[in-house]
């Protein structure tokens, strides 16, 4: 009986120290922040003094792209691994269009997508995601059926309209349930942008800290706040204090956040367990024009598959194992995180499908180089491909020139011949090819009857071969909307009286302008 | 006479006392390289270890301005502490033309104009300039008839011709004579890069240090190195060893060198004595594409009074006295270093002309802001001013359809409605404003119509009425050419035997194109 209870003391004791050893995740993605909206990647205003030291503590990724230039798909690459292609968050409704989720979508992510949530939940973290989910409407595709065990925020963007009429205010949820709406209960002022949105998000973020850490248990925190996006917000105390107006507002909020939930992990001696990403799910909305990121010297943005609109301002920070204050131009993807953090984990990767993250443990810890491509998609075409300092473009588009001469502009200010076209230019007979290193902007051409082009072209063609024969396509997630799948009435909207009359169900082909 | 040998004693003693007690001055002035061509100032190689390192420990100044777009005017106005229009390095054979010193030049800085390295040659300093002049050709206008003490160097770039034919190659100087000519005795190979110029440049100012270190003598070190100008050069141990090509091995070079002078200054007990200050000539030369520099986010480049054009990336470092790892919005200009180092070292400045330097030691040790404008010259005009984050534009222009239609781009990949115009449009009567924080590219221009336009626009007009009341526009230098003042026969060309034939006089007015 004495060794029976020995023997259970150890066990217990040694769940505890295995369980003890497995790391935290904080995922920290913003919403259409550009890679060059933080100071320690080159914003003048110098105003992100939390990232900027976050940086000097940790790695800086200046090639680290998101899978999808929106953040729909981008999100879904994030969370399962694998490009949207793959796990069906794109459309057919037409060629190479962007699509997302907006409160029409049919689809969303597919029950058969193993999400890093659900590998983690599976090695005993508790997941929480706070702020943005983006994978879908309905409650089949919310986060607590796809692995976290916490939410609080939303299925979508905070934008409008804003008076249930036509289209209901988007819900808050926490958990299951909705708890309120935007515009209703969680507010924006529209003229101000004055909003408390974030302080409640970096507030559930370190809550959530500290319960796990007084549990003592792993956890995996996916702080996918927005303040970003339009329409941009920002609470009382931030707004005027940027030398950049209102975004810059948004930003040194969200910078103020990544101190306090650093700070939170030190104060509860998690910081030698817990390794944080900072970064950004698609590149600044140029479009928006003051109001949008900024993408550097990189060209154009969001929408589109030139650097500036794939390119992310990332960080990874985890003392005593990412050395300090080095850079890494390991081609990096946010989908790495989905292998990384499941292999730190001590779980297995699915074999029964192509999983395109990477595991970055060595280029993170040792500052090796790993050789692998960048894929750059526009809804279910491979626009263009980046090996090495390398991108060649097999299709080039921005959007229309009708949807350009009302006024949309993914690249304002901006104009490189044959390049930041108006029309969906084929160009695979002889793919554009530009050197990232010389040549950040993608302006100078390399000439396709120059030895560079013909030594490097080969390559790039072999590995997209590879990469095309490999490719199962998913089941397109985007091709179909419903005004009846709108939140009019979401679980728990009875326990607070903000259910909504529901609509026919009337299901059209969705409509995709860019 | 005991009394009298004590008192002679002390005079001894205080002197020493008290020249110990002035600072050093480095002014480490690149050569076309562009506000983004550094890592801290987000450019994506981030090949500039040295350079972070001297902002990390010092004060980076992203408001920073050339006073002039091009090499000569600025660095007239660097020496002069005094804009281009005053102290004649100028043209007005056409309106609003940049125009610098080739060799055919027959002027040069005014015997009148009173240069930094002369108020503090009467402080008791020893100056040297390594690298560029470019303030005239002839001997009456070389360094050391201006206050330097010694120089290696050349009165111009070392670009071409370099055959000694029409044009003779530029000769290099030891102090007052020449001692050898580029592309003879100072090679720079064309097809390769490779030039061992910098390495020079590196070992004349650690030498030159280390001298006035042993006799503890204060001194200013004018670091004018090009090898960012084209044509690009870098030693071979350098070359090919960025991910940017050419111009990246030059800046990494560049970068090697900054941080041998830094290790130098310390190693000799120095460092606690020595103002440092990096920075760059004229914005990065995008005309030249992938050989030119990066100017970030800004628009356009070298030639232009956009920001790309006279944004400098500059830093600034004196341990113990410039706060470490700060960054300070001050408006400074390169001839603010005039008026600082010469009240810092204990001297005046001259009250008989208008100086446009300011003290910035308050804004340098406090971190406080003085309030001042920015002007944008170009040739005899003023294109734009800024005051604060608002910057006007009177005139634009890029270049002449003409030249443009040639090939030659000052704003490649940019376009931006009656922004970046080929033809000179005078915008007077109603000048183009942009908030320089919110859109640092010059791209969303606000409207004339708006409240805040009609608040900003009286205050800076108010600004310039006042500049322009105070104008007393300097002998224009840059009118005349004649190829009889070139690099033939310069002073010591008899010693080495590298005299050319004098070709007879010919004055007549110069061509300036843009
Ligand atoms: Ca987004
Ligand atoms: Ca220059």
């Amino acid at each position: 009986m004495n060794r029976l209870l020995t023997l259970l003391l150890l066990c217990i004791f040694l769940e505890n120290a295995v369980s003890q050893q497995k790391p935290n995740f904080i995922i920290m993605l913003m919403d259409d922040m550009g890679w060059g909206d933080l100071g320690v990647y080159g914003e003048p205003s110098k105003e992100t003094p939390n990232l900027d030291w976050m940086a000097s503590q940790g790695m800086l990724l200046p090639d680290f792209y998101s899978a999808n230039p929106l953040c729909s798909p981008s999100r879904a690459a994030l969370m399962s691994g694998r490009l949207p292609i793959r796990n069906g968050f794109y459309t057919t409704n037409d060629h190479a269009r962007n699509a997302y989720t907006p409160q029409d979508i049919m689809g969303g992510i597919p029950s058969n997508e193993i999400l890093l949530p659900e590998n983690l939940q599976k090695l005993g973290y508790r997941s929480k995601i706070i702020g943005k989910w983006h994978l879908g409407q309905q409650p089949q595709y919310h986060p607590l059926v796809h692995g976290f065990d916490e939410w609080f925020g939303a299925p979508n963007c905070h934008f409008g309209p804003f008076d249930n009429k036509r289209t209901p205010n988007i819900p808050v949820y926490r958990d299951t349930d909705m708890i309120g709406r935007y515009y209703e209960d969680y507010l924006i002022d529209h003229k101000t942008g004055e909003s408390n949105l974030t302080q409640i998000f970096i507030r559930e973020a370190t809550t959530f800290i500290e319960k796990q850490a007084a549990q003592k248990q792993p956890f995996f925190l996916y702080w996918a706040v927005d303040a970003t996006h339009e329409p941009v917000y920002a609470s009382r105390d931030f707004l005027g204090s940027s030398q950049r107006g209102l975004y810059g507002d948004a930003v040194r909020e969200l910078d103020y956040g990544v101190g306090q939930i650093l700070q939170k992990v030190k104060d509860l001696g998690l910081v030698n367990n817990t390794m944080t990403i900072f970064s950004s799910d698609n590149g600044g909305a140029t479009y928006a024009k003051e109001m949008g990121g900024s993408n550097g010297p990189f060209l154009c943005g969001k929408q589109t598959t030139f650097e500036g609109g794939m390119r992310e301002p990332t960080i990874a920070y985890w003392p005593g194992k990412i050395p300090a204050g080095v850079v890494s131009h390991q081609l990096g993807s946010l989908m790495d995180l989905y292998t990384t953090f499941t292999t730190l984990a001590g779980g297995s990767i699915p074999t029964d499908r192509v999983v395109d993250g990477i595991d970055l443990t060595q280029a993170l810890f040792k500052q090796t180089i790993i050789d692998r491509p960048i894929f750059y998609y526009r809804g279910d075409e491979l626009m263009a491909a980046r090996w090495q300092q390398y991108k060649a473009h097999f299709w080039t588009w921005t959007n229309s020139q009708d949807e350009f001469d009302k006024g949309v502009n993914f690249c304002p200010g901006e104009e490189i011949d044959g390049v930041t076209t108006h029309e969906q230019v084929n160009n695979t007979a002889e793919p554009l090819l530009f050197h990232l290193g010389k040549d950040p902007g993608e302006k100078y051409m390399i000439k396709s009857t120059s030895v560079e082009y013909k030594g490097v072209m080969p390559q790039i063609l072999k590995i997209v071969a590879e990469h095309r024969s490999q490719l199962v396509k998913g089941e397109p997630q985007l091709n179909m909307c419903d005004s009846s799948v709108m939140n009019w009435a979401p679980p728990g909207c009875e326990k607070i009286n903000k259910c909504l009359p529901v609509p026919k169900s009337n299901p059209s082909k969705c409509v995709w302008v860019h």
